[in-house]
């Protein structure tokens, strides 16, 4: 990666910011390909599309399938800024993706390194590998601030 | 209900069935407004639209909010000829659904009464009336026939 590129967790962070920005939960994702290409980029969109399932894990996943032209991810690595929901880890899972790296962990909602552990258990039927931790202080800070305004 | 008129159950197998016939592995799923009216039917369609997130509760929920104007679906009953998979569990909780009415119980997959039991844990936000073995038999035939069929 050279210097002032920015990491596929910058692109995930920016498309949290512009969620944020939109009045949707800041939290972001990016797809890259088997051979590190460029996929997918979304910012989580429930409200702005009006669609309880456009978190921007489902919406990477949506996008690479399509333009990779196969439901069945294999090769994909997923960055996300915030550990994934049941319903985003379960999507993770089914579309096969083979590494997962996400930022802040979710103690309330999350099921990959909380609540319901997914992955581990005996009837998960593929388990990328997960990375957790990345560009979590970043990812941590912009929720905080989000929901404090709301609060405000 | 009127006699002869299908049920809720009765259409969603139907496009369980429309599914298999298309290459889809056969499950189907009905939405219901707050005033029992019909929101969406649809059937898997993973490989048809090439998305590993197209099972049939995600279709319906996408619809059921685009057509209500809103991605919590307060007060709406899901049909869904299967017990639900994680992804498709957490989902039903995050659009708020009022009841889920499902099928055949899904032992190696399933989310509700299997595996994750997600509705029974304590990071749950939102936890369904949950309603099992509605039709239950000829949903887990229409799989038996689909799987066997495959393997021939």
């Amino acid at each position: 990666m050279k210097p002032g590129r920015p990491t596929p967790m910058d692109r995930a962070l920016a498309a949290a910011r512009e969620a944020a920005a939109a009045g949707d939960v800041p939290v972001g994702a990016v797809l890259l390909g088997p051979d590190g290409q460029l996929l997918a980029v979304a910012g989580n969109a429930v409200e702005r599309l009006c669609d309880p399932t456009a978190h921007a894990e489902i919406l990477v996943l949506r996008e690479g399938a399509r333009r990779l032209g196969t439901p069945r991810l294999f090769g994909c690595d997923l960055y996300v800024t915030l550990e994934p929901c049941p319903m985003c880890a379960g999507a993770i899972a089914l579309a096969r993706i083979r590494r997962l790296y996400f930022g802040a962990e979710d103690p309330k909602a999350g099921a990959v390194v909380n609540g319901a552990r997914l992955f581990d258990l005996p009837t998960c039927h593929h388990r990328p590998e997960v990375y957790g931790g990345i560009g979590e202080r970043a990812s941590a800070d912009l929720l905080k601030a989000f929901f404090q305004q709301r609060r405000d």
